[in-house]
């Protein structure tokens, strides 16, 4: 099996998904078009929605009653995927941004709280209140992690317990409750709902490192965008914490003084090009790689099946991963 | 009984809503904090909590399940307030916003994203779906409102409709939704719930319509603010439809080339003279005046007593009110 075959089998299910996505944002389409969002571009994975798909093989499969949690997830993602570039894409404009690109920046944040509130009313279809609880819990720490995010921004003093809090919250709590939620609605013993939820989180904290390391020696065609793009902006990734506390003294020191006059003293360039070559990205794979053989272990506990092999899979698939 | 009673006779409940507020975003008071949000300040005047909780006595009123929707109710208001002030904050800066506005921006619309899910957590100790429900959809509309109003800055050619469509996503619905889960949480009959709503749509929108006209007429230091903020930064609100619509036509030139021209062409000093000389001013006050009439007429039809005196009241004070 591969991974084209997890798609493959589940397509009809994928597609009731991706036709409930367009009808949620639909009736705003032309504002979402306008604040030019290309949200529901070809290029999503869905993982979220897989997940929860996959999930509910584990109890009473009902892609009705699924898709009222799939799509609310996808939504969320979404949603943070606009926050994300809100402020972002002022910078790209230095300086002086035109009043234009004010509202555009304006209309951006209110279509983010826009989708993330088309969730809510969306999950409503489902009258357990444990789902809204889950959900809004997750929005709650997902802005916390953000909020973290920023605030870590050029700080070289953080610990890796801290760098993994923030990713927690950041990636990896919504793809476990992806898994939690799918399993929940389905109906399957509480036992199986907290062991894919623990396989997600797992799954989630390998895929957030694996794209921290990615973003320091992934190919940027494709990847999309130049190397080093977190470090450029400040984002200061567990490679990064690692050559801080563990590499030469010359490496710490160029890194220090990068992150400390915030890129003004050093390039960013230059910086990179250390973090590179230093051992801190074979350390945040090792780290990837034993959140990967946790969420296997996770697996195993589980009843036998197709959607076990599916989410192996996934796992394997995340740990092997070049872009 | 005055304005004042109200508050007085409700003050423990509204110290039970308060404490719950502070413990709401307690844990993360240094953010909120940090952000420079003001949020809690003294100066709110907790109109939505007011209304939940006049509403909750045409039922069997319960402070603590009145408190679930009341908190929600004014965290939602405050979080749309954090994302109000967002690009704003940013405009005053004038241009090459530094590093760390920028993250004060973003940290401000994660705090806002963070407020609007805490409501919703919060809103999860009812177990009504139908509480999530409207809370979740009010958020849709209300951003929809938000999104409507940046589009149609400096847009001369807008209809009235359009205008009370925009100031009921943004300011009516929720005051309007404050009476109905008021009521609906404590088992009032169903059409005293609906006629209460009735009556938080129709104060709501003379709210706004009179905070529209006072921002033209009222005292600047009472506002705390420049008279015509609003047309400064190119919201076209009741008085400035009118005249376009009715005024001279010197009246009409004016302000069309100031909103055509993003007010480069002529100074917004001079259109805010020509709308405070303008019969929009008087048009304004009679429809704010037409939707008291109508909630008073609402009220008629309500159960006699001290909340239904107590809403009459509320609605004379908005009628007269001058800040």
């Amino acid at each position: 099996m591969k991974l084209q075959d997890i798609y493959h089998a589940l397509q009809s299910d994928i597609g009731v998904i991706e036709e409930e996505l367009s009808r949620s944002v639909q009736s705003e389409h032309r504002l979402l078009n306008e604040s030019s969002l290309h949200l529901l571009e070809a290029g999503g994975k869905r993982m979220r929605p897989v997940f929860v798909l996959l999930a509910g093989q584990f109890g009473e499969y009902d892609i009705h009653r699924l898709k009222w949690v799939a799509v609310p997830l996808e939504l969320i993602h979404m949603a943070t995927l606009v926050h994300d570039d809100v402020i972002d894409d002022a910078a790209t404009r230095r300086g002086r941004p035109t009043v234009k690109a004010k509202w555009d920046n304006r209309v951006a944040m209110y279509t983010g709280d826009y989708i993330f509130a088309r969730s809510l009313t969306i999950a409503a279809q489902l009258r357990e209140p444990e789902v809204h609880r889950v959900l809004s819990r997750a929005i709650v720490e997902m802005c916390r992690g953000e909020i973290e995010q920023i605030r870590d921004f050029y700080n070289g003093d953080q610990s890796l317990l801290r760098y993994f809090r923030r990713i927690k919250r950041k990636t990896a709590l919504l793809m476990a409750i992806s898994c939690q939620l799918g399993a929940l609605v389905s109906g399957a013993d509480a036992w199986v709902v907290r062991k894919l939820r623990l396989y997600g989180y797992f799954v989630g904290m390998a895929f957030q490192i694996t794209d921290d390391v990615l973003d320091f020696i992934g190919d940027e065609q494709q990847l999309g965008k130049p190397a080093g793009s977190d470090l450029r902006q400040g984002n200061v990734t567990l490679p990064v914490i690692h050559t801080l506390r563990e590499g030469s003294e010359t490496q710490q020191t160029m890194i220090r003084r990068y992150l400390s006059t915030e890129g003004t003293a050093v390039s960013a360039d230059e910086v990179i090009g250390i973090v590179r070559q230093s051992e801190g990205i074979a350390f945040a794979q090792q780290m990837a790689r034993r959140y990967l053989d946790k969420a296997m272990a996770v697996l195993e506990e589980l009843p036998d099946g197709k959607a076990k092999e599916s989410f192996r899979l996934i796992a394997e698939f995340i740990g092997g991963r070049t872009y």
